[in-house]
């Protein structure tokens, strides 16, 4: 079944040699019609745009084309495979950009993986782009690249690993916590996998009141004891009421409400599910394959199962959040994020879900005016 | 009149927000097909392409892409306006891209404009594209930063306003010195302005057979007496058979049989014209505003008039070659541009008009089969 899916994939991307292509959108079937999209009537708009920048706003893509920037270092979860193979991603994205929220959106995968020429590749494109979404760039240059580019560009740029995911993750909590019964200041959650996403994650979480957090990376539990822990492990540490003791995932689960996976496949055992308080809730977020397969999950008595997949009910996929943040961002105007808009925008996602069950915390990305609601909940918070 | 022209064109770019957008190749409707040119299928494409970069080609966008690159220089006419009012100009020859040859590109215009940056920058971007038409970049650091690429890259580089310039000066003078009688080793041909367009044509010319060449700058006549010469300047008049003294234009236009301008408004008079060789073909480039205007030109005895102008008869415009150039350039899967394409292309634009005249030595560009001649051209040639 799996790799029916992989065989149909490439026999799609081979057939249509890619997923995306340019349009124009002015008729150019005559002199006249060349004369006013070309010469000499553009030297007009170029006269203008030369004049007063905001006018590129007004008579160009800039309006509504974002850029989808990757290095290749962190691509799904397959690491770091380089600028090319980013590209089927991208494409996938501004496919995705475009269906779902009418947004223009052009790979830019670049040929290096060095921090500063990452930002300082980004500023020389931007002008032609209303945004910058960054995506599949490995933690911890992210934070930096995202940062950096936030203070220096006068667009708006996003992380979507980082900021998509996480609204999306808090989204689907906030119902599921709903369904469980629980308060966000009572809920233990352990979130496993501290790169891009867990970070966001972390923050937005705290952001919102969820303040019982317990973090594990690849060493085990994160706590103040161990070496060499990064400027971000030590703030998401200490702005954490959890208590935390040395230990493993296992240790970490024991009691938890709800497990975050933002990690490698099959880390998460049965064990572990069942090692939880009662009802359990597992993101489990690994792409392309779980940190546990929801039916396994499920079995060990988790109530609550959401995965990053598209073929298993309840889907956690930024999917839901980055068309229309992005579409807000556009249509508003606003010249930057806040950490509140990715609050705004996980509580209208989950208020789409009149009645949210076990098997459906959020609504499919398919539903109508899902962009819609995201791009109104932000134009709200700007 | 123009002022008409000027004001629809503001009102066209207003009313479409720019000119081209991005359109999905894929529906999105369901979660299959999401599976499918998204997660989890996607990860198997970036497998492939990482394993083998050639297969970029065969799943992605890269196989029919190219980017529109320009720093902002030199747009049109209009001097050094910057990257912002660059956009409409690119997003022009996007639109113009795909209408006439299928071929998708997309406009980065680069906020910078130092030569060493501006290397760097294109080949990092260029992992997602077939192909670099750089574009509106001021000479001389156009032929550097042409000619580096060239050399560092693996897909070709074309500077337009040098090439596709030259190539359809070089179509349109075939058929100009066929209407005048005049062989090609006979015509005195004097190049105003040497920028990146006149050194091309210069270039194409020579290569062409076209050696009794005189060139002009704003200091007058070019010399080898001269100070301060570039290495273009120098390399042209070493190339050129044309015996040549101190003086201005209308020295060098003296008896001469053809005149390319290439540099600004109003540069040619009436008197100029009167004082060539009989028959005189002028080729007023300049853009928006002509050297000289055609009527006035052809009062004064011209007998083939052409510009760059869609509103006028004959126009020579770029428009007629590169589309079809890097449609050739894609389609065969070429590596990197010869001079002799240029060539191979300008004789087929030229053998496109049966009995050429003096209103008409090439085809317009919305005759049926100009850019796959073209594009079968360069198939040929490589």
């Amino acid at each position: 079944m799996q790799k029916d899916v992989y065989q149909q994939s490439l026999d799609l991307h081979e057939l249509r040699k890619g997923k995306i292509e340019l349009a124009s959108k002015v008729k150019l079937d005559s002199k006249e019609a060349l004369s006013l999209a070309y010469t000499p009537g553009v030297a007009e708009v170029s006269r203008k745009v030369a004049e007063d920048p905001q006018a590129a706003y007004k008579y160009t893509l800039k309006n509504n084309t974002i850029a989808v920037v990757s290095d290749g270092s962190a691509i799904l979860g397959l690491g770091n495979l380089g600028a090319l193979a980013a590209i089927p991603v991208m494409e996938g994205k501004a496919a995705i950009f475009k269906e779902f929220a009418g947004v223009d959106a052009f790979p830019i995968c670049l040929d290096t993986q060095d921090t500063e020429e990452i930002i300082k590749a980004v500023k020389q494109i931007a002008p032609v782009f209303g945004g910058i979404n960054l995506e599949d760039i490995a933690a911890p240059r992210c934070f930096e690249i995202e940062k950096r580019l936030r203070e220096e560009l006068d667009i708006p740029v996003m992380h979507d690993d980082q900021w998509g995911t996480a609204t999306v993750n808090l989204a689907g909590l906030i119902n599921a916590l709903k369904l469980a019964g629980l308060e966000k200041d009572q809920a233990v959650v352990v979130i496993n996998g501290v790169g891009s996403a867990g970070v966001a994650t972390a923050r937005l979480f705290d952001h919102y009141g969820i303040k019982n957090l317990i973090f594990c990376d690849s060493q085990g539990i994160i706590h103040a004891n161990r070496d060499n822990l990064t400027p971000e492990k030590l703030e998401l540490i200490n702005a954490s009421t959890a208590k935390v003791s040395e230990g493993g995932l296992a240790d970490a689960l024991r009691g938890a409400n709800v497990f975050i996976g933002m990690s490698k496949p099959g880390l998460l055992t049965a064990e572990m599910v069942k090692s939880m308080a009662t009802r359990p809730i597992i993101f489990a977020l690994s792409n392309p394959v779980p940190e546990i397969m929801p039916d396994e999950a499920l079995a060990a008595g988790a109530f609550i199962v959401a995965t990053g997949r598209s073929d298993f009910a309840n889907q956690l996929n930024n999917s839901l959040a980055f068309p229309g943040i992005f579409k807000g961002m556009l249509e508003s105007r606003a010249r930057q994020f806040e950490i509140g808009m990715f609050v705004a925008v996980a509580e209208a996602l989950a208020g789409m879900v009149n009645n949210p069950t076990t098997d459906k915390i959020l609504p499919t990305m398919f539903e109508p005016g899902v962009a819609d609601t995201v791009a109104n909940a932000i134009k709200k918070s700007v």
